[in-house]
């Protein structure tokens, strides 16, 4: 009955709440691609872009979804044959490593039950027991959408390092870029993977690869078939503001402002919020006396919380019940986890209201769809939030 | 710290949230309004708005604030020297009783302790006592958005009709048209003032008044001097579509889109909606361990709830804490109530969720501020949302 009041909750892990400044600086006029003004534009943006991947290096934008931004990072950087390790965290690698096979690569795939992230203890083992060096690149999901789990990248980087090998590390930051600590070039990245519809506010649209120069070294050799996503062209025409073709002007206004948007709170501000937010929410799950999916403290993810349910009850009759109810979408379970997950987005545009409204709405929901909950949750995780 | 994340919570009783179909519909080009375009949308304005009022009669339209439209009933209507029954319902009740009295008119103002309506039975009362019908009018405000009391207009009506007195019934609906249930015709109200940034959800800038056949046979007799607020000359432009001055005519797009939107909704739903979060929030103030201001039940509003503190407590300080800690704006205490109440908006555009949110905001700055408080109070609220 109350569907159509008030703004819809969208608190599935991305795309996320777009910042009204950022929908008003994308309802600006379209302008010339070609002209000064748009040069000028991205040639702001593709500085101001760097510190939120943690880079001083370049940052290629296509427009494209974050699956784009997947495909260009193994087709600039890998060839036909090529062996990859890649890790079964949860769905969404699982689709990267699908697109890795499809493209022609040869893939080292260590299961996992969804509920982990990559073990930096196995990234290790495999890599020291590759003597000849036949593996060219590691692909690592740093938080995984589907499950809720943060994969600790610097540990991953020391790995590597620890086994003195050559493999490229290419990092998918699709849902954690802007809203979990993330250092492109601390960590020793070669290709950050991501997008424009979560942490960094915009509608979907925009897909990114920040860099490193091993990476660009990497192209040299690198022999999968590429047009569309190949980085020289692009970072060619960049140098003088412009594209090889026809870029989304029109978002590129929305990025600067959703940029100035994280320089304004500062992004560890932006990190620290997220953090508490996550807090807070996994205080209501367990206050209810659910479980909460990420099995690893140490990986408890800052943008989304996958709950997890009895096989008694079904996920997805909560999330029906609160969309119809409460006008507010949740993420479903994915894949393996189809109707036993429901994921909770508390990243991006967000503030503790908001939050405190979400779980009051989670809450309420478990309740309608007969799932015994303790409504202690809500209140434990307005005492974090109380905390401050 | 999470000041400029997400969205603002504007829970004053109005201006009140404006929906982005709204804002967008205002940001469309302003036009001739002498031209074709103008006349047409007018036209079908002036109809629309009627129901909004609960009328078949004219609904005159100014570029003003909701003080322009007190104005407008009052100079239409009266002369000077003409008595009026005034009632101290609260800040507004006295405010609209002081511009009464700038302009020329004698008051009999019934006082009153800021915790309830105008009392049907006084009115029956004073009219039965005025023999030789000097008063011209009884001035009520139908919901006082200073203390959340809502006088019963029906019941006032029957008073008038009982002591068979020819006064005019001038109501205000400022905080109460389109989110509390209410009848310009049936109840026989000669004219109601109202404005634009409450129940109707659009920003500041328009007055209205809504004006029975009564109410203009006595702008025929009435002498205050008028130009501006002149109905007549309004009501004669009207007919092809125009004004005699330039009328607002962004904020006419804007209205067009607020009266589709509760259309949509349907004005049953909107006054069911508004009555249940109204209950949620007394059920939560009671829960909490507070009290709610107004002292009748039948009087409660449904569009905003003043909160009485204890005297030892300062609720300007609690609404500073919750400013400054959860981005929230909440009504504070007017004339004699500064500093006692604070005031809870939940009119307009709103819903389930975003009144969980705003009602964690208030719990968990009422704890910060250290007035103590039960935590069941939002469960109390849930509770209410939650049986739908």
């Amino acid at each position: 009955m109350t569907a159509h009041s008030g703004r819809h909750f969208l608190q599935i892990p991305g795309p996320t709440n777009v910042p009204d400044r950022v929908l008003q600086a994308i309802a600006q006029p379209t302008i010339d691609h070609r002209g000064p003004d748009f040069a000028e534009l991205a040639l702001e943006l593709l500085q101001r872009v760097k510190p939120a991947f943690g880079t001083s290096g370049p940052v290629v934008i296509y427009p494209s979804s974050g699956t784009g931004a997947w495909e260009a990072a193994l087709v600039n950087t890998l060839s036909p044959g090529d062996r990859v390790l890649s890790f079964e965290t949860g769905h969404f690698a699982t689709l990267w490593r699908d697109m890795a096979e499809r493209l022609g690569l040869v893939i080292d795939f260590v299961p996992g039950d969804w509920r982990r992230g990559v073990d930096p203890r196995v990234v290790a083992e495999r890599l020291a027991a590759d003597k000849a060096h036949s593996i060219a690149a590691v692909m690592v999901v740093h938080n995984e959408t589907s499950t809720g789990v943060t994969s600790r990248v610097p540990e991953i980087r020391a790995a590597i390092d620890e086994a003195d090998h050559p493999a490229l590390l290419l990092v998918d930051t699709i849902s954690s870029l802007a809203s979990i600590d993330y250092r492109h070039e601390e960590w020793g990245v070669d290709v950050t993977v991501s997008c424009s519809q979560k942490g960094l506010m915009l509608p979907p649209g925009l897909g990114f690869n920040a860099v490193s120069e091993k990476a660009l070294a990497a192209t040299a050799s690198a022999r999968l078939p590429k047009s569309y996503w190949d980085w020289a062209p692009i970072l060619e025409a960049n140098e003088r503001g412009y594209y090889p073709y026809t870029p989304p002007t029109n978002r590129f206004y929305g990025l600067r402002e959703a940029l100035l948007l994280l320089e304004e709170e500062g992004l560890p501000n932006v990190f620290a919020r997220h953090n508490r937010h996550a807090e807070a929410t996994r205080a209501a799950v367990r206050g209810w006396g659910l479980e909460v999916l990420c099995a690893d403290e140490r990986e408890y993810s800052s943008s989304l919380t996958a709950v997890l349910m009895g096989e008694e009850h079904d996920a997805d009759k909560v999330r029906r019940i609160i969309l119809e109810r409460f006008d507010m979408s949740l993420g479903a379970g994915l894949g393996k986890l189809a109707g036993r997950v429901f994921r909770i987005g508390h990243l991006g545009d967000f503030n503790d209201l908001t939050l405190a409204g979400t779980l009051s709405g989670v809450q309420m929901g478990l309740e309608l769809a007969g799932v015994p909950v303790d409504p202690a949750g809500l209140q434990a995780a307005l005492e974090v939030l109380r905390a401050g």
